[in-house]
């Protein structure tokens, strides 16, 4: 079907008849979120019943069906820190959910200070980097504390750190950004060793800066293992030892919402954060602690898993690739990342034209992401990229999937290349 | 060992040599929190192998392992609804811990407001009502955010509501209150059906007044069943329809940290709740809900369950109860309560002793809940009151506690007695 610009000039009206027919099919199928689907979700089953009723012991002689060790066992905290390249005492265990220690970071940070007695409430205005596209639901909490999010350029390697450098350095009301670092949420860039140094390094002109380190995809390779360099330590060494706070968690290892989280950073932000946690719960779910101890041994194994996830979402990214490839390959009329790892594939069109593509796919019975999630208070401003969350269909739905994609984004280019005439 | 009161007072030296050969003892019982042991925490171990691999759909149709579903399943809202006799629509389930859902409730009360778009950080000051003796975590929570608690004196069947009545209609600075309503920690008290009416028909000088109503015990009696009156339901009655936020918990029901929560308020609050909660979290633990479902099909068998932790804590209480009578039976040097359910028992000591007491019995190697802890700021202003959690040690180990407790009772009274020549 790969066809050169000016065949897919001429081709318009069939492109429209294929864009009908496929409206025709009823199809019903939600791309809209990095989900796993059923049989993806299989393999980590086992651990639904991995604990047996005898297994309630932690390795230091904790009963984890009891109140108590509120920053989590310490096996817990060692397999983290293996996965993290880290060290156990730079570690908290948090429930279910990563997200939820974000937020909470972030409450607590503004009702109470990043730096204790030094309240982002009582700041002028607050402002949060955001390197674009991003992740939705990171924007969507610094914007709901009221900070202004500021879009920062993402580029193959990491945000646009010559951007960022300038801002950091002379606005002492930027207080933060938002990083995931590693196959990064939507375009799956990694990022280079010299742009973490150079994160590491920052000279905020606020003395409360903090790098929010979402490792959300840390061992989620699709090929290769990747590393990358652990920002804990690369903080300590510039002299920043307190300005990066990690997260990581299970949800994309074992179960969305039933796997375990936790926070990394330093021994001295650890200790502050403990106090908090202290007055917000008697402690996380240990036994969940413990069923996932007992059935990752240590980073080795989780490797192992991880190729199973692989397994399932390789091919997935690869029928995206190669159905863009054969469709626009060459033509210049779009653009896509090619990601070695994580959820997602992130699609530019032409400027102005993802809503209608959006649009298009959904009255195909395609769901997307809504156009500009990727942004701060979800704004595009070229209106031009779109995620691709290939994870949730089947690889023959996927197939359709993408060709629908294709012929809407077609379809909308030529519509507006007969509008300009 | 019963004495009278002039006995009491030949005994000095004996009371004291008894006091010198527990320190001798090398004891060692912490009696400071209300954990169930392990042999009470056995009666629940079934549910950590409940679950079979292939266990994931929720009724509705939602396969637990995956993201959604943010406020809880279907079947799990029944459940919780029928413990509180409230509605399913009412409800939403939260985390293993009850306690977090309340600091977070707090902590976006302070930065978003209890009525949107009126957060409380506004304010120039906040009060919160405290009964007390109360709850130290509720009170720790309040006094993190810097709000001024009230102390509130607590009565047999509930808080003065006298206080309650006029300070809550007169001071608009006042935005809250804590409530234990069934078998109060550590009183035991259980609100009567007229001050639940009196509290759900207050007409607080601020329109966002709330009263947070932790449910921790609702299932919990050691003797009969009893039922409090649903305060959903009587603030609807009254006119009230989004003042009462309840909050329960499996905590002790099944393991504490590993059991499922809620929130319970009226449909508009839940609404609102659910939009913040939703960009907290993607979801709690649904797999965990699941477990609790397939062990608790409804109320019976949750109150058969129920008759087995009695089994374990009624005993305890009776130690407590026999020995303080036995010891200090119409001798009116002390005062305790006499709980007919939870986890406490509430002893008041003559005035100005429960420091030194709590002091002499760490000297014997028993830990109690520290001096103040039932009040704010951990200040009793009459040093009389100490909590005695007896669910931990053994029935043995508790007898020895309390022939400790009393002993050290007696002595610091003699010793005053003495010092009053």
């Amino acid at each position: 079907m790969k066809t050169d610009f000016f065949e897919l000039k001429q081709s318009y009206h069939e492109i429209r008849e294929k864009f009908n027919e496929y409206k025709e099919c009823g199809l019903s199928l939600d791309m809209s979120r990095g989900k796993p689907n059923s049989e993806q979700l299989d393999i980590s089953s086992f651990i639904i019943n991995d604990l047996d009723k005898k297994d309630y012991m932690s390795k230091e002689g904790f009963d984890c069906r009891n109140y108590g060790a509120m920053d989590g066992i310490l096996e817990a905290k060692e397999l983290f820190a293996e996965i993290l390249g880290t060290n156990a005492e730079n570690i908290i265990i948090g429930g279910n959910s990563s997200l939820n220690l974000m937020y909470d970071m972030i409450s607590d940070f503004v009702t109470h200070g990043s730096i204790p007695n030094k309240p982002w409430s009582k700041e002028n205005k607050i402002k949060f980097l955001c390197p674009c596209p991003g992740y939705d639901r990171h924007f969507a909490i610094t914007e709901y504390f009221g900070f202004e999010n500021i879009a920062i350029p993402m580029q193959d390697d990491g945000p646009d750190l010559d951007i960022i450098e300038k801002i950091v350095s002379t606005d002492p009301q930027v207080k933060g950004i938002w990083c995931v670092p590693k196959y990064s949420n939507p375009t799956g860039a990694v990022y280079s060793d010299e742009k973490i140094k150079r994160l590491a390094n920052l000279k905020p002109a606020s003395a409360d800066f903090r790098i929010f380190w979402d490792n959300a995809y840390v061992v989620h390779d699709l090929y290769e293992e990747i590393e990358i360099l652990d920002i804990i330590e690369e903080c300590k060494k510039a002299g920043n030892p307190d300005m990066a706070i990690e997260f990581a968690s299970f949800s994309k290892i074992t179960f969305g919402g039933s796997g375990i989280s936790c926070i990394a950073s330093s021994v001295t932000n650890i200790n502050n954060f403990k106090k908090r946690i202290a007055l917000q719960t008697v402690g996380y779910d240990k036994l969940n602690q413990l069923r996932h101890v007992k059935a990752f041994k240590d980073k080795n194994s989780i490797t192992a898993h991880m190729k199973k996830h692989a397994e399932f979402l390789r091919p997935k990214i690869e029928i995206v690739l190669n159905k863009l490839e054969e469709n626009f390959g060459g033509l210049n009329i779009c653009d896509w990342t090619k990601p070695k790892g994580g959820y997602f594939v992130s699609f530019d069109s032409a400027d102005g034209q993802a809503k209608k593509i959006i649009e298009y796919c959904k009255e195909c019975g395609l769901v997307l992401t809504p156009a500009g999630s990727a942004y701060p208070k979800k704004i595009d401003e070229k209106d031009s990229n779109i995620r691709i969350a290939p994870s949730f269909p089947s690889l023959n739905e996927l197939s359709l999937a993408m060709d629908i994609f294709c012929v809407c984004v077609k379809l909308v280019y030529l519509e507006n290349l007969n509008n300009e005439k």
